[in-house]
């Protein structure tokens, strides 16, 4: 295959450009290019290239220089963005479902550029937008092209001010009046509000609202989702009976406006439940081709996987981003020696190696991980559209739980604005315990599960948890109790290795096939034995209790031939620099350059402070007030 | 002993106020008054209830709700908190030496407020007060008093652009002219600027500047510590030569004005060199007492511990706040329960007391070592100053590094206000490295190290780190390969082993010892135990190994009892709610009223946006810049 950057004037995957990190590019074993080209495809780098440069191109998503933005100018600025991504159009919606690969870019590529750009796209475009598509039903479509045409702007009002992960003990209320076809809507106190809903705060019009649907007569049939007018699309003026509001400031983020609502008697037509899993007569008779309450709970939440699926998605992008900072920082920053003359860049260190690398190899194994689990939800959701009801398509649907949590390297605002990704869809914690249920489960059908010092892991814990479980039962606890005693010392691990397992397990088929390139076998097998090595070593109690891991296994983690591939690793995930936008991640790695021109560009550095009399003019009175102690 | 809340009409311990944590409090097994006695004694109450009651009734340290400071804004109004803190001279300068308990309540008054308001004026009162005091002589007292009275404003100008652990690498110069009688200080290049410096951004007139010091015929002589005028305390403008500005925006502490320096060619009085260590004659002989270039490096640094005990503080003050903001927020946040009916408040969960309860255990653990580390180097930089040159002086120096860095929970802007503490004064693992090279010493002489699990481990990583230090420097490695060669997987677990025991073991010794109330030894005790074990449980593996562990003494980290007096122990280490700051943290437990209360509070909450006409006229015509890509 002809490298790609040598087809026309405009290369797709450009040089970088010279500088101090030459030296380490140079060392690299493998060609960066033939590398990017395998583990994007070209369609993916030429769609991820269009967008990048036309971001750069418009002044409109020019970074702000100096004083830094209001978060009421910041999400104007936001606002703005998310209408010229309309008339950018880089994904038609006819091409959205056909192309997930695409759908999946655009998200790196506009979080890249700022999570709350890509949130405030997609929680309209596919949260809110999915949720009518995937729980109404025809007469719903109406709203579709409306979103496209931002001539209502949506919002996902699931989560209430006391109720998160307890979705049962919702209680907004939608009570059916057969005398206007209408639902009534109602917030019955503040604790019932919804509450950190994204866009809410000062854009949306239009909510998929959760409440517990009542008909006539009193019976409560459980969470329903509503389509529910907000504010006049006109005036941006709250509903009658809506009272709407922003939440106000976030640790990052802030460009997305999260809101609450309470509803005081609200009133929707019928027509307005999205009644997938259920629907209601004019009359008031309540219809479901579900008969089992619990299911038809779980199908009117389905909409929450793909959320789950886009967090390990945005983590793994934040990772590259962070890795890509870290180690280029690495490769150029020097401090202490051999002698007190020679200096060596921090990352010829071993500490600094043992810290960074994995993370390194953790962002290529979930990066793979991430998208080929998002492939995965689109075959499921395909199924479900079409009714399949197999045992694959349950597996399939169980197994997107519980990933939305990975460890970070922290740089400033990435940090921000990747922390929400650890709180929302649920606490991890609580994820990981209906991970380990599935599991558990499993084991009840005695599935195979294969060798391997992870795979010992899996079954010695899932034993151990079964045995647990049934040991705590069998002494009179609940259910309740029990599975609550058996958390910590067994589901939780249990759950956690088995998802490392998983992603370690994808990692290894992904570089082991034959349809790598050879060039690229060696240093992608080497990523892959770092990550799993790395992950395995969090164990190695249990390893050495089951007598399954040597000790030298861990300190062969250390691969110095991966230190040399580090810096053409990283120009493979990293963004452009303008995308990337941090001084001492620049692809050229004149780390203190760039930082100083940058410091430089800030808003009145050498300016004195307007403030300047309060200290030169009026002096304190040291002790003048003491008296009032 | 009396209760200390019944004494007046405005005791030292208010009651806490009725609500839904009353439950909690109930069930507590001691009475936390008498702990809050016991852990703080009555003259420390006394003097932080003076200071919190001070702050909430004076309207400048009001809190700003609605919108947000700018950081210009934010920079000048914590400019003003500092004079106004002279004014109140909560601790006059003639009792700071003798009152060392009241120093570190002081610190911890102020962090509690805002960290940017401490560290603005400890910077400038400690940092630069004691560096001048302690580095220089007589000839220097003069400044005392200008510091005192805020004529001049100070700050600590050491870390340069490329150069921050290895402070012998530092580039800025200052060559002796005996012509004038003066000293040049210059900064070859943008690399060598002094930069991060807490308060040279906009405030500082003054600061302690180090430099290479060289004498006529071009011999240098190593670092030393300047004073050199940076600005006009009559305009704050900047003094010939000299530019100094902000570095801008940081994660947190954006009160703080961080700031950089370059001098070209900046001359100041021969007198103004901090001449402890070494000095210059008038017509330019170098003069020292101290013979070893080593010893007279390391003294010249010697401010630095007490910049480096001062960081254990300040992240266990953090540490105090947020699991105060978490627990109180579990135990009245519920979601889930038995039924579908009943809900249980989240701390009721194994799984969150798992991950709570430990870091309340650390709070008072890593509070009581960071109070009697403050003590010995008290008494460390007493016998300095007394040219106390013995065994034991050498001691306590060098257990002062490497403290620096503790597992934070996560909680807004605290997380955010701490980083810092885990990233200045050199990087956390250099430190490490320095403690476990002190331990080796250790080794050679022979010192005894006493018996229990942890000592096991802290022996066992002592050894195994010398023999492979040993072995590392037999194969032909130089000192400066075989070190880094043996950090990963040896001399940085020995260092952090030996740190955790020795806080295990201080705290262990305070809560065991006869003085505790009997009514208080339980709970103590049961915390210190908790703190020991769970600090123990991250070496499970090598425990494993050395057969040391029992596998049931893990699971007996969790203590049900110390579960219930959760609430009561963070009542001792909370401040008043005004410090405290955060809705879901306030002693009363009103979780969703409090937080409803400050949401509505902000600034235009329920408003449209002011660009509101963007979305409802101007709307996108979808595509219409597609040609673009």
């Amino acid at each position: 295959m002809a490298p790609l950057g040598e087809r026309s004037d405009d290369p797709v995957l450009p040089d970088p450009p010279q500088g101090p990190l030459h030296v380490a590019r140079a060392r690299a074993s493998f060609p960066w290019k033939e590398l990017a080209l395998f583990w994007e495809g070209e369609d993916t780098l030429r769609f991820k290239k269009a967008i990048f440069s036309t971001l750069e191109n418009d002044p409109l998503f020019a970074h702000p220089r100096g004083s830094r933005l209001s978060v009421e100018k910041y999400q104007e600025l936001n606002f703005l963005r998310c209408k010229r991504v309309f008339e950018y159009d880089f994904l038609p919606v006819g091409d959205m479902l056909g192309s997930l690969p695409r759908v999946l870019a655009l998200i790196e590529c506009l979080g890249m550029y700022d999570w709350s750009l890509a949130a405030k796209f997609f929680l309209h475009v596919l949260t809110f937008g999915s949720a009518i598509y995937s729980s109404g039903s025809e007469r719903h479509f109406k709203y579709l092209p409306k979103i496209f045409s931002l001539e209502i702007f949506g919002c996902f009002a699931l989560t209430e001010v006391s109720h998160g992960s307890n979705t049962k003990a919702i209680r907004t209320t939608a009570h059916y009046d057969p005398s206007t076809q209408e639902f009534v809507i109602h917030s019955p106190d503040f604790e019932a509000a919804k509450f950190w809903v994204g866009n809410m705060g000062k854009t949306a019009t239009h909510a998929v609202v959760y409440a517990q649907l009542y008909t006539p007569g009193g019976q409560c049939h459980g969470l329903h989702p509503f389509v529910v007018q907000i504010r006049d699309p006109k005036t941006l003026l709250p509903m009658p009976g809506v009272m709407v509001g922003d939440i106000g400031k976030k640790l990052g983020q802030n460009g997305l406006d999260n809101g609450f609502a309470m509803f005081h008697k609200v009133r929707i037509p019928r027509q307005d439940l999205l009644n997938r899993s259920g629907d209601v007569t004019p009359e008031g008779a309540y219809v479901t081709h579900v008969k089992n309450v619990g299911q038809r709970f779980s199908e009117s939440l389905g909409s929450l996987s793909s959320g789950r699926v886009a967090i390990v998605g945005m983590s793994v992008v934040n990772l590259k981003l962070a890795v890509s900072i870290a180690l280029r920082f690495s490769a150029t920053r020097r401090q202490f020696g051999p002698t007190d003359k020679e200096e060596v860049p921090v990352l010829e260190y071993p500490m600094q190696q043992w810290r960074l690398l994995p993370y390194l190899a953790a962002a290529y194994a979930l990066d793979h991980f991430s998208k080929s689990l998002f492939l995965d939800l689109g075959e499921l959701q395909r199924g479900l559209l079409g009714k399949d009801r197999s045992v694959r398509q349950a597996e399939l649907g169980q197994a997107c739980g519980g990933h939305g949590y990975l460890a970070m390297n922290r740089l400033g605002d990435l940090r921000d604005d990747n922390d929400p990704n650890c709180t929302y869809e649920g606490d991890n914690n609580v994820l990981l315990q209906q991970t380990s249920s599935y599991l558990l489960g499993l084991l009840a059908r005695r599935d195979q599960v294969p060798l391997a010092a992870y795979e010992w892991l899996v079954c010695y814990l899932l034993r151990e948890s079964h045995q647990k479980l049934s040991q705590e039962t069998r002494s009179g606890k609940s259910d309740f109790e029990a599975r609550n005693d058996c958390q910590v010392y067994h589901c939780r691990p249990l759950a956690l290795a088995f998802l490392e397992l998983t992603v370690a397990r994808r990692f290894h088929e992904h570089t082991h096939q034959p349809r790598v390139p050879p060039p690229l076998r060696a240093v992608l097998q080497r990523l892959s034995a770092l990550y799993a090595l790395w992950s395995l070593s969090q164990h190695t109690a249990l390893l050495y209790r089951g007598k399954i891991l040597p000790w030298t296994l861990v300190t062969e983690l250390m691969n110095p031939e991966l230190k040399d591939d580090a810096v053409a690793l990283v120009d493979v995930i990293a963004p452009p620099d303008f995308i990337l936008d941090s001084p001492i991640g620049r692809a050229d790695g004149e780390l203190y350059k760039n930082l100083w021109t940058a410091v430089l560009q800030e808003n009145k550095v050498l300016e004195r402070a307007s403030w300047w009399a309060e200290f030169a003019v009026h002096k304190p009175v040291v002790g003048s007030l003491k008296s009032k102690l």
